[in-house]
């Protein structure tokens, strides 16, 4: 038999067999389409797209995705915190099923973070709309804002957002307080968009994994069990700044060879532990930073993450205790200075994350539990509602750069799997 | 006996016994007075100066130190190069005794680096001429352009000044190319600047030491036997930026990772070797640098400085061997890239080393026999003739700061060493 005439009966057998058993599936074209023309809202002359939070293209591919929504049928208005939301009737009084993410984007990123689970969202709905499917539970499709900035729309849903953070400056150069105003929204009323816990049935989103153990291991689909916490410290190294060719080796206070000593000591340290945590030391300044000057002051950047609160804790109390030792040991002072950018580990709901799997399996994809590393508005989410997360492949693991990839075939099986999920759902939950 | 009839007493028996062996001796009072007249020059609001080489402050001191040196009889002229040269015949057709330093500085500096030295060889003048003392070598004060900045001034006289260096910007915005023009000098002229071989009769030069080992042994004169060769590299680590939270600690490409060990190794490996050799990384930059990003790229400075070239590439070789190996380990990529700024040691002469000694002697002082670590014009003039070095202490060891710090009785002892040096140099060389 001729492979293209195998392919073709192949074809038939499977649309007989979705048939048979009445299964919508998503429009896999029309998806990347969409994925697509977001892109082209923010598109440079360079063929890449820049898209930050409060930008003018921000502010039009927003406009593009309320009209879009608002052709779909849904309900549509900006809350008062920039978030973009669009409901759609269930066919009983019920609390509403939530799932979306965010079209913003980090200075110098990609297509896929954030805009697969947004345009996904927006797919499903269609979806049920070509299948004439209405949910028993209202359907509510939230485009964040401002993720990447803070994860500034989810904080304000789940209760949050500080007002602190207004005057965060991204590098638009609007702040934060700015931003929510040229979004539509009103600073003076954020309060007003907190929810209560349970005033959702269930929250989920759709995601690409931003990391690449999906793609090593052949995966279709990740399950996440939760979104990593993280804290972050500046760790201050003081020495004494002199020169490098009058003072001789044994008299010097050289803050950087302390701190180097420090990074070497987080690495180990952290892999001296059990589990997933990672500790990372990104950012560095030693000053007066001149080759024939030792340096005097050195500030290093710490971040610890893991699933567990304790475990953060538990690493963080043994990096300090050898960095003390080894400031010590080289006549420097060291200080740990927490900072605010510090987020709370968040589990998914293990009743969604069952779901989710049956969802895969349905469809005959492959699944792999895993925690998510990166930060998502899913996180906050998770505080207020059933939560659950879908993780579709990152091509080599890049995220936070234009060359960011995830195939078509790849989010259309997530956007998929995230159609079953919520159909499963709604008929699970109350 | 009152005290202060002891003191006036004792300073006639000092005087008679000065007055027996017929000594001249400075003025201290005098040559401290001209130290703060110069430091008036730049002086800001914060009690503090700043003289830049090529800053209008620069050129004021400059006028006022020419102005002093034709008050004081010398034939004075600036260079093609900036230096101030100003003549005082001798008795015979000789070639000259120079002697000098500089007055410009580095940003937030001190009153004493270059100044010391710069405002001795006046007194030194000063006081031959009120004591009627007529050498017979014509003796030669050089005011050094550009120390700070490149040894410009010296490293023209002895033929080093390369025409790339003409494009360094220095803390004032101008490039060395336009400084040397508003200095008096002319660019398109350098090369009449150069002096053979030989046609000094001899090079002295009085510096505070920069560092702190004349101070801790109480010694009153460091004899300096050489001063320091110095090369620089950039050493830079090349490994993959990625999310510091989905990247497992085991899939890193950390560059800051390896950019540390290798610091660590810097240290260790300069601390193996016998001697008195220095390796410093003092400059350090991280890319992307922030603490949610394992850094892609590093670059960091290397220095290594010694009294023998050999032993410079020695040690340079073992950390280049040691870092190869941590970059190899850490799946990063290692570069060594030699840097333009580079010293070849400079020994000073033994003959002038003794002088120095004796005259040290003849005044009563204690004298230390020690490398220089820090560059000086008397390093390229060691390459053109035979070359002496006075150091004297520096408070706590601080130096390019507004700390520094020397006392005048301190300045005194350097500058009579200084006068009486030269005068056995001018019985002893023809």
């Amino acid at each position: 038999m001729p492979l293209r005439l195998f392919s073709v009966l192949l074809f038939f057998v499977g649309s007989t067999l979705l048939a048979q058993k009445s299964k919508p599936l998503i429009n896999q074209g029309r998806l990347e389409n969409r994925i697509l023309e977001l892109a082209s809202y923010g598109l440079q002359e360079n063929g890449e797209t820049e898209r930050v939070a409060f930008s003018d293209a921000d502010i039009e591919a927003r406009q593009w995705v309320m009209n879009t929504m608002v052709n779909l049928g849904l309900e549509t208005h900006i809350d008062f915190a920039g978030n973009i939301v669009g409901t759609r009737k269930g066919k009983k009084d019920l609390k509403p099923i939530s799932f979306g993410s965010h079209i913003d984007r980090v200075p110098n990123g990609g297509n896929y973070d954030g805009c697969v689970g947004s345009m996904a969202a927006l797919e499903v709905v269609e979806t049920l709309n070509e299948n004439n499917i209405q949910t028993k539970h209202p359907l509510e499709v939230i485009i964040f804002s401002n993720e990447e900035g803070g994860v500034m729309g989810s904080r304000a849903i789940s209760g949050h957002l500080s007002e602190k953070a207004f005057e965060v400056v991204n590098s638009t150069g609007y702040s934060m307080g700015e931003g929510i105003m040229r979004l539509g929204g009103d600073t003076t009323r954020i309060a007003e968009v907190k929810r209560d816990e349970g005033a959702m049935a269930a929250f989920l989103e759709l995601h690409i994994e931003q990391g690449g153990i999906l793609e090593q291991k052949g995966i279709d689909i990740g399950v996440v069990e939760g979104i990593v916490g993280l804290k972050w410290w500046d760790v201050e190294f003081t020495g004494f700044a002199n020169h490098a060719g009058t003072t001789p080796m044994n008299a010097r206070q050289d803050a950087l060879l302390a701190a180097a000593k420090f990074i070497v000591a987080v690495n180990d340290i952290t892999n001296s532990f059990e589990g997933r945590q990672v500790g990372t030391v990104g950012r560095i300044k030693a000053e007066p930073g001149a080759p024939n000057v030792i340096p005097g002051k050195v500030v290093t950047s710490l971040e610890i993450r893991d699933l567990s609160s304790e475990v953060i804790e538990e690493v963080f109390q043994a990096i300090k205790k050898k960095g003390e030792e080894i400031a010590d040991a080289s006549h420097v002072k060291i200080e740990f200075r927490p900072l605010d950018t510090t987020a709370d580990p968040a589990l998914t709901d293990p009743s969604i994350q069952e779901e989710i799997k049956k969802a895969a399996e349905k469809l005959g994809l492959s699944t792999n539990q895993m925690p998510s590393g990166a930060g998502h508005d899913a996180q906050d989410m998770a505080t207020i509602a059933p939560t659950g997360m879908i993780f579709v492949p990152s091509k080599g693991g890049i995220s936070h750069s234009p060359k960011e990839y995830t195939s078509p075939e790849d989010m259309a099986k997530g956007a998929n799997v995230l159609l079953y999920t919520l159909l499963a759902l709604d008929k699970t939950l109350k």
